[in-house]
């Protein structure tokens, strides 16, 4: 089943476009994990608490990462668990290197083996041959996001340079809508999807322009500062191809609320997060 | 002390300026591991084999993520016998990401956990603001190598769209000098460097003009096509400022020689790029 049908039919069946994002950070100027967690029961009791409201989980691999052989080994936990709990996984990974090097992280991300998700995204700038090992397991099902316009503050800097086709990031889209255009699922959008940041909603009219038929991943919602209604902007007509990400918004929702735990809180932030997105896709 | 004294002190004492690229493929098209291997002990045995000819390893994350978590103890396994080997370590993983994220993956690859390594390599694509928490390592003797040109047939497609001021990847390598122009080491070059691709020599000489004081790490040695002029083409007058690397031209030496061991054909792979690239360098 195409990529893009599994997300349609997951959004039908959940009335959600909610994505999780898992970016379990570790301290300093970030909240980190709260006291008494490790960092995979930490993940696991977010992602189930949060399970009725979202369609799938998109785990930060930098924060796994962060934490060395056992990081890896709760990422591949809280994966376990996201499939059972009939979750769709996107690891966000922006990988992208030479041909047989980015096969490898085909493999390991859209793979069977510990760190198999359903999706996976990915970094444009060496150009095609980067992201067509990835493209290559889409026909089992599997789905690609390709950074476009991210929302750093300086995403400006090399995505908005002007080139005779325009800025930079309007080239990668374009060149993402040619790619994709071979990978449509039944619902006529396409198993390959861009990564376009809601801090820019003039962008995400664009983005749409471009990828007409491309799901669109929206990081930015919560704490990095977009409201619902820029990040459903990039929806199309029918307030479908766009599914929307918040990680910190959710995973810290207990923080400054005296007595509440980190679960419920979580839970809630979820469902209020589904519920105003449906709000802004029905009126826009 | 800072990263480019540290490669250049290595460099000095082994008179190399060799890195053995730790890509251990899987199966398939590229050639895999030798029959009896894990996959551990092969890079082990490799690294230890050609130790006397090389100043540094770089591995590559896909081919550890491929093989799941037991893949990230194998990478963690082979930093730590790099260290008592007294090489440097280069995670060839190149990431980049939104700042907070960015600043996991510093944590991840040049901090002290289990995938900690003396330098990191970093996709721009996400601007400044994805390189600078790799950056703030700097001071701790760490090193960054940011793509810049790479060596894949499709590098171009976005890399070389014109700007106004200059092909993206030029646009790229003056703000990777800026960048770096603050953390030179008393060799002069910066701890801040680039990856360059040795299969387009006229950019390696373009490369070294816009980047006069940065290191440059050079792949595509071997496999990958470029010839040993090549891969010093963008070496300084002084014939420094140059790593190269080389990873299934040596790992995969044994291949068609009858009777050959791996890593003893390893090392003598290792030991002639050693002689071929000091031969280049010494007359260009």
């Amino acid at each position: 089943m195409n990529f893009a049908d599994r997300v349609l039919e997951m959004q039908r069946k959940k009335d959600s476009i909610v994505i999780l994002g898992v970016d379990p950070h570790l301290d300093g100027k970030e909240p980190g994990l709260p006291t008494g967690y490790t960092l995979e029961r930490f993940c696991c009791e977010m992602v189930e608490a949060c399970a009725a409201s979202i369609i799938a989980i998109k785990p930060q691999l930098a924060f796994f990462e962060a934490r060395g052989v056992e990081g890896m080994r709760a990422f591949a936990g809280i994966l376990r668990l996201a499939r059972k709990l009939e979750l769709l996984t996107i690891a966000d990974a922006k990988r992208g290197d030479i041909g047989p090097t980015s096969a490898a992280y085909a493999t390991a991300f859209l793979g069977d083996g510990d760190f198999g998700c359903d999706a996976v995204t990915v970094n444009p700038y060496l150009g095609s041959d980067a992201i067509m090992p990835f493209v290559r397991l889409v026909p089992q099902g599997k789905g690609i996001f390709a950074l476009v316009k991210t929302s750093n503050p300086s995403s400006g800097e090399f995505q908005d340079l002007a080139t005779p086709q325009g800025p930079l990031w309007e080239c990668v889209a374009r060149r993402i809508h040619g790619i994709g255009s071979d990978f449509l699922g039944e619902c006529g959008l396409s198993a390959i999807g861009a990564v376009i940041g809601a801090t820019y909603p003039e962008h995400a009219r664009r983005a749409r322009e471009l990828l007409p038929s491309n799901l669109i991943l929206v990081p930015g919602y919560g704490a990095q500062g977009a409201s619902a209604i820029d990040a459903v902007t990039a929806a199309r007509g029918d307030g479908s191809g766009v599914i929307v990400n918040a990680s910190r918004s959710i995973l810290y929702a207990y923080r400054g609320k005296a007595g509440s735990n980190p679960p419920a809180a979580a839970a809630a932030a979820a469902e209020a997060m589904r519920i105003e997105l449906n709000q802004v896709r029905a009126v826009s």
